[in-house]
């Protein structure tokens, strides 16, 4: 039986100023609470319709009907649990980076998480204006990849110059991305939706690449998700070759 | 003013079979109505909140309770317009095909097509269980792009035999995609979100394909959508060259 303030304190961290106060995040249904149990991240509390054998301590059983009501989902999965920030280490600059400007939209974000831990990008830099990583709809879609993606929320311009690795970053009139050979090194920085890259960070992108477009001219652009997929692929081939 | 009938009239073509036997379907919002305008789609009514200067015959200003009501969006945006199914041509032979096999999510399904039309694929076979094209979800994730790739519902098996084009397919366990170069022309098989593709269509995969997994083994597989755009980049860049 959960209380109503039990209620409360869960559905408070759907709300961003909770999660940073508190320092919890909620992540629900089976297969993306054990991912994150795998990767090591410390459970807080776990409520489940059913009798569960992974965890003895801070494990309650709840009934479909309560579960409902601490769930974000439209449809509750099973079981829910709240997970303690992971603390981040210290940015390293080396490696293949991943550094977002302003992407606002959750499942965009989740879906680059996603595409990081396939392509082995363990650094994700966010803008602060960048959906935040422990919003609930960016866990779901991080499929458990959030435990293995460091993201760290900075200043972007500052950031950025204050590291040695070349800059890359993904406009419309940028140079074509198959053209020549990418490092395997190296920041490759993504827009936002509508706007792309912002003037401020423009300034400080050393090389504008580009994924061509054969079809109609009167396309949108791509999304921010599929054009993060291409040009990650593009950065790991050149590793393989 | 809309009567109750139309209300239901329009409706009703949020389901896939009023949409079949009327051969009609949605788009909402200024921007995708005026990409399948420009496209030259043939409109059959068109409701606004504001003026408009398009379109003078079938056009009725409407309420925003009014589009409210007629609307499938969580927000409606100031226009709907219902517009008469293309009349596809017949399947070609030739060029570069996405052919997809039970793909149900209308989300993903909206990308592939926005992404055929950035890569310059107007011919996409889809199976029976796909996702229709003409889902709402769908019209509105495709940006316009619908109008500029012609989809066919077809048995996926015997189409795919049909046709003399080599046949590629997405599996986890096919032969790296960055080894060796892929053809200019050919089909391109992706299988369902969480199954991958069918045994029976995996008997007339002629090669299967892979994108290398650089991060850690227990991540999910590639969502279909990321994945389909990784692909069709490769086939496109192969062309560059």
């Amino acid at each position: 039986m959960i209380s109503k303030s039990e209620i409360k304190s869960i559905t408070q961290l759907q709300q961003k100023k909770y999660r940073d106060t508190r320092q919890l995040f909620i992540a629900e249904g089976p297969k993306v609470i054990s991912e994150l149990l795998l990767a090591g991240m410390e459970v807080e509390a776990h409520y489940d319709t059913a009798p569960t054998h992974i965890l003895k301590e801070n494990y309650y059983q709840v009934t479909a009907q309560e579960l409902k009501k601490i769930s974000c989902l439209k449809t509750a999965n099973k079981s829910l649990a709240i997970f303690r920030k992971p603390t981040s280490a210290a940015l390293v600059d080396s490696g293949l980076i991943v550094a977002l400007d302003a992407v606002r939209d959750p499942g965009n974000l989740g879906t680059i998480i996603r595409l990081c831990d396939w392509f082995g990008v363990n650094q994700l830099i966010c803008s602060e204006d960048t959906a935040d990583c422990f919003n609930p709809k960016v866990i779901q879609a991080t499929m458990g990849s959030i435990a293995r993606v460091a993201v760290h929320y900075v200043p972007l311009k500052d950031t950025l110059q204050s590291l040695s690795l070349p800059i890359f970053g993904a406009f419309m009139d940028g140079k074509n991305v198959y053209d020549g050979t990418l490092p395997s090194q190296g920041i490759l920085v993504m827009g936002n939706e509508a706007h792309g890259v912002s003037a401020e960070i423009s300034e400080v992108i050393q090389e504008r690449i580009s994924i061509p477009q054969f079809g109609s001219q009167t396309t949108e652009s791509l999304n921010v998700a599929t054009a993060t997929a291409i040009l990650l692929s593009e950065f790991r081939r050149a590793i393989e070759r």
